[in-house]
Formats: structure tokens, C-alpha cells, sequence
């Protein structure tokens, strides 16, 4: 079988998977886009070489970047999610009753377009009447929002590259700014245990901005490092408190996913001391 | 560079490494040995062509097995360690002063011997005095044992080949009858996500001979899977309580850890009722 071999260059172990079947190869104006078929994971989405979702697996990284704000929040109406163009995230926050409407900001229009032909259990909410399609970088729209937003989701690609204007002390400033007075952001953070320095780097930079931060983690296997890391910051409400019944249809989170989830506070700790001796 | 392509029959996606140096290339009796300096890793342990630790993050694995059982028990004075040849689980059970006696039941002693030749950092308390090693199979060492064992820790290699006898209700059986009262009894059971058919048989087996069986997680990087579990049987004390202060010098363990690392309740009972959707 013809082999795919991911080209993270920030992963210490390179993956490889089998492949069934190429469906899609294309450059858009920003990267290089792949879909093909896997016997174990279904269909997977390739961005410049690195997987951002296989079909099979999805659900861990969407469930864990959205309901955890999202039952935080006591009733989230506005939401933005940035990046995610494949729609996972927005097909999760729009599982939410409470919200009215929800800005998707995706800088790259192929991804969105490729996603909707190729992965419509991921898409399917693209076209709800709740959701505004924004092709624009998300910093952009951002310094535009001002106290509207009362949940922000930065879904992007690794730290690096384009995505790289979304980890700045600046962006999280407009971030601040852009949300309500209960407002909460999440954002991905790379992996624990290969790039603690670099979870520092945004937990840091988000300490300046935000009185409320904190760290949560998930495994997942098609991303390098596994032991995956999100960024909360948040303007009041302590995130670890769930502020609604759950009752979203979910594989994973659960409500006591949601309290255990979050790094044990002397982890955490250390973290932010740099004391976390690997 | 040389690359290693890990041959594990049990995962969906293949690990490739890059191979700094070969140090080591031998066959036992029972398996083929290879030990290669990786530039992220350091020193790597293979056996049939599966990876078993890495310097760099055994720490993971080998204090998520032992430290969970080893302070959930009051004072373990016996303990065994049925497998890991390398020493690592070995290291960890001895920073507990209340140990008086190791049992080390390792079948294939050139393990043993490479682990002390290559990784002196894990296999530094092999030579203790309160280490007793045999060179047999785990599974008849400890029908032998009558009542007599604080803690017993398995650490294998996968649930396949010759490992497969220490993971059968005859051999929970015997581990139940070899244990003291307030006796506690930790295994790897795989990965929750690629493996999670494995997790529940494992389980059920558990829960047919121990009146307490739990379930805890911990990601490891470098095992397929990541999100990898352990499964805890015991005769009389709830595992997921700590009960005697947390003093060992620890990377990852800590007391909150200890409690968080427990398969949320809600999600456990799933995996329990087969009702885990992926």
C-alpha cells in the first residue's frame, strides 16, 4: 500500500499512514491541501503536510476545543470561531441552543469548500442559518469586535507559519476586548510534553492579558505529542465550573471530563514556574 | 539519517525514528533486542520491533504505573514486578521507604542485561539489596505465592505473544490469592482509544475476580495509542484514595495528579456497558 508520510516539523517522531486512496491534492493561496483514505481512519485532511483531522478521531479534538468554554459559559449567544475551516468546531458550539450566532472567520476558503465535499459529518453546520462565513484572517476581524463575543475559539494550525499572528500578546489584547464581560477564549496550545516551552510562551503571554487563565489537556493520537494542550483565558468566570446542564450529544466530554480534564493545579504550577523537569 | 520504522502489529499509524546510532542488535530466547540513540530521545529500547522506552519520557510510564497503587496502598512492604525487564518500574517502587522486598520477575534476562549495559538511569536499583530477581514466567512465580504480596505490578510487553498468559482470569485468580488483604494490583491495558475492545475484555476479566477494579489513563508520546490505560484490581481499598503522604521525587506524579488521572466516573461506566462510541 502506498505510505503517507506526515511532515510535522515539529514533531521528535514522524507518522506514516496507509494509504487507501488519494481523493484530493491541491494548492490554495495559502497551503497545500490533501485528502485521502486510510483503511483505520477513514478520510483524512492534510495541511502542508501535517494531519488536521481524520475522520475516525475528529471528535476528541472538536468535542474537548468547544464544550468545555461552552458549558463554562452560563449562556453563550455570540461566538467566533477562528480557523477550523473543516467546520468541526462549529458543528460542536451549534449544538448549543443558546446561541444565536456564531461569526466562523477561515482565512483559507478552499479548506471550508474541500471539507464540505470531502468530510460532510464534519461540515454539516457550515450552512446554518446561525453561522456567518467570514474569508478573512481572524486577527483582522478581531480588533473589529468590540464587547460582542462572549466566546472566542482560536481552531488554527500548529503555532507557526501564518497561524503564528494568533499567539501574540496583541491579538490576545483585541481578543480582550472583543469579548463581553463573562466573556471566554479558548485556544489550542501544542503538546505538553514536546513543546512545553512554547504552552509557556501563550500561557505567559496570556497571564498579561487575562486575570483568569488556565490549562487543559487531551490525548490525541494523530497529533504529534498526544498529550494536547488548550488555553483558557477568560475576563471572570473560572473555567473549570460548568455553568449549564450538559446536554449535548457528545462521544467524549462529559460533565466529569470537564472537572478532570484541566491540568492538576500543581502541575500547573510548576508549569508556569518552568519547573516541569522534561 | 537512518530511519527506524516501528513494527507494532496493534497500531493504525506507523512510528518512524530517526537513528542517531545503532548500539545494540541481539536476539534472546524469546525476542530481538535493539537499542539505537535517537537526537530527541536519547537512547531507545526496542523488543520485536516495538518501542519499549525511550530516556527521555520513560518517566511517564513508569511513574503512572507504579506510584497510583504504591500510594493508594497504606504501606507496601512486598511488592512484585512481574516484567519490565529495564528496571524502570523497579526505580520507581523503590523510593518508597516502606518497601522491605522486591520480587523482580523478569522471563527473559537479556533484558535485563541490556537495560543495565545502555540505561543506567533506569535501571540504577536493579542491584538493591531488597531486590530479588527470578528469570521466569510472572505467571508461575506468582501461583507460588500465597498471601504474601502487597502489590503486584505488571508491566509487559503488549497483550499479545508470550505476554498473553499474565492477562487471562486464571492468572487474575492467581494474583488475587497471592496478594494480602488490603492487597492492590496494577496492569497496562493498552490504549483506550485504538484499543478499547482489549480495554473492556481486560476489565471484565478483572472485575470477575477482584471486588474493586478501576481504571486510570496517563498519554505516552511514544506508545501507539497515547491515551494509555492501566487497570487496577483490588481486594478491599478504593485505588483512586491516597493514603500515605506523596514524598517521592517525582517528573509527572503528584497528588492531584493521582486524582485526576481516573477515568471520569461517567465515561468509565461506558467503557463498562460497551456504550463507547468510537
Amino acid at each position: 500500500m502506498i505510505k503517507f508520510f506526515e511532515k510535522d516539523p515539529y514533531a521528535p517522531i514522524q507518522y506514516v499512514y496507509d494509504v487507501e486512496k488519494v481523493l484530493y491534492k491541491g494548492k490554495s493561496k495559502f497551503q497545500e491541501i490533501m485528502v485521502f483514505e486510510n483503511p483505520y481512519f477513514g478520510k483524512i485532511l492534510v495541511l502542508d503536510g501535517v494531519v488536521q483531522l481524520t475522520e475516525r478521531d475528529e471528535f476528541i479534538y472538536h468535542e474537548m476545543l468547544t464544550h468545555v468554554v461552552m458549558h463554562a459559559h452560563p449562556e453563550a449567544k455570540t461566538v467566533a470561531v477562528i480557523g477550523g475551516g473543516d467546520g468541526g468546531a462549529v458543528r460542536e458550539v451549534l449544538k448549543h441552543d443558546c446561541v444565536e450566532k456564531l461569526y466562523f472567520i477561515e482565512i483559507d476558503e478552499e479548506v471550508i469548500n474541500t471539507s464540505k465535499k470531502f468530510f460532510p459529518s464534519v461540515s454539516c453546520s457550515i450552512d446554518d442559518p446561525r453561522v456567518e462565513i467570514r474569508c478573512m484572517d481572524g486577527a483582522e476581524f478581531i480588533k473589529e469586535m468590540n464587547e460582542t463575543l462572549d466566546v472566542i475559539i482560536v481552531d488554527s494550525t500548529d503555532i507557526i507559519g501564518f497561524a503564528k499572528s494568533l499567539f501574540t500578546v496583541e491579538f490576545f489584547k483585541s481578543v480582550r476586548d472583543a469579548l463581553t464581560k463573562n466573556g471566554m477564549f479558548v485556544t489550542l496550545s501544542e503538546s505538553l510534553i514536546f513543546h512545553k516551552e512554547l504552552v509557556y510562551e501563550v500561557q505567559n503571554s496570556m497571564k498579561l492579558i487575562f486575570p483568569i487563565v488556565d490549562l487543559y489537556t487531551a490525548s490525541i493520537a494523530t497529533y504529534a505529542g498526544n498529550w494536547w494542550s488548550f488555553s483558557v483565558g477568560s475576563k471572570s468566570l473560572d473555567p473549570r465550573e460548568i455553568r449549564k446542564p450538559v446536554k449535548v450529544s457528545t462521544k467524549l466530554y462529559t460533565e466529569e471530563l470537564h472537572k478532570s480534564c484541566f491540568l492538576p493545579r500543581d502541575i500547573y504550577k510548576k508549569l508556569l514556574n518552568k519547573q516541569l523537569d522534561w
